[in-house]
């Protein structure tokens, strides 16, 4: 077994790397790490990412984290299936849209799911919610353009699906856990999300702790 | 002339574009917006970057933003010479830490710049600037390691040190214009910044203002 993948439940940057190893087939051993149990700042993890972060990937002996550089080493060294289109303007399309899922996105849905998932008792600042979902708002309207498309970048999955799909995951999530303080996600958006989980290998990749609670 | 490249002076993101442009030995139209005159956000730039942001650039009539996605672009199209090192382990290498740059650097140095270079007073919060110079020494410790080498990322330039060099150099102008709210930059860094203000073509990147203030 060539590859170790490490992630940590619910990591949706870890999610966007264990989506793209499964499309590509690729066999791995998971290693599924405890935020909880500190398993992410042990010394052993620290000697594979020295930032203790996840997700990070072991290739034939080689350390590899952040998930972006993940993924394009996926791509150069696995290259089929593709996780990126033909055709250098294609290319850049996608990866500007995961870009803008790990930039912008990232920071419009970061306060409402410290607020709404990072507040178990549901007791988040009700007024840091309704701002949040504003922000959230603005920003999924940007990617319900994107989501005019079959996926986020054209007819081919790829990068911007990976790395948008665990986000907005996780926005279903507090949808789910706390309904009251859920941010809608418009109509194109929700249907582009289900593609996503009608994939064959999708159930493979769902947070282990989201099967039991 | 093929590329239109849009820069705003003093922009770290457009700074790395700019510096692959010059690397990459390529003719473009340079279009500096200004951020004052509200350039960035009037309706012909929206249609280059609905974002209004830059970098944007236009090749062959096809528009480009995200700094990231636009220098992959680059490389693909315009391959020689490189900002990518050989082999999958090396070119993730170089595009991690180009990733680090843009999120842990750049988040790092974000309060300081804030309440120094964004006071053109000086009338920053000290206990802001104290608590950010914190934050900031942490993170040039890592980059500090990675400045043992010639370049960041190896033996040779890269897209690792497009995306750092910029930061590092703001870093730098807040020594100049506020010393006693400087960040020290360690030793290694500080060599490494000298190698690539010496590239040939670095004079033809420095920010226009920086020129005459």
């Amino acid at each position: 077994m060539a590859i170790t993948f490490y992630c940590g439940s619910g990591s949706p940057f870890a999610w966007k790397v264990w989506l793209a190893l499964e499309h590509k087939k690729l066999a791995y051993d998971l290693k599924v790490l405890s935020f909880d149990a500190g398993d992410v700042k042990k010394p052993e993890f620290l000697v594979i990412n020295p930032r203790g972060k996840v997700p990070a990937l072991v290739d034939d002996g080689v350390s590899l984290y952040e998930s972006s550089a993940i993924l394009e080493y996926l791509e150069e060294k696995y290259p089929e299936p593709s996780i990126l289109p033909g055709g250098a303007a294609a290319r850049a399309l996608a990866r500007r849209i995961a870009a803008e899922s790990d930039t912008y996105l990232v920071a419009a849905l970061r306060t409402l799911f410290v607020q709404t998932l990072g507040k178990r008792n549901g007791d988040g600042d009700p007024d840091a919610i309704a701002a949040a979902k504003k922000l959230v708002a603005a920003e999924l309207a940007v990617f319900e353009v994107y989501a005019e498309r079959e996926f986020l970048a054209g007819n081919a999955i790829s990068v911007a699906d990976f790395a948008a799909y665990p986000q907005i995951a996780l926005l279903k999530r507090v949808a789910e856990k706390q309904p009251a303080n859920a941010a809608p996600i418009p109509a194109r958006l929700t249907a582009w999300s289900q593609r996503i989980e009608a994939l064959p290998y999708f159930g493979r990749t769902v947070p282990p702790h989201w099967k039991t609670a």
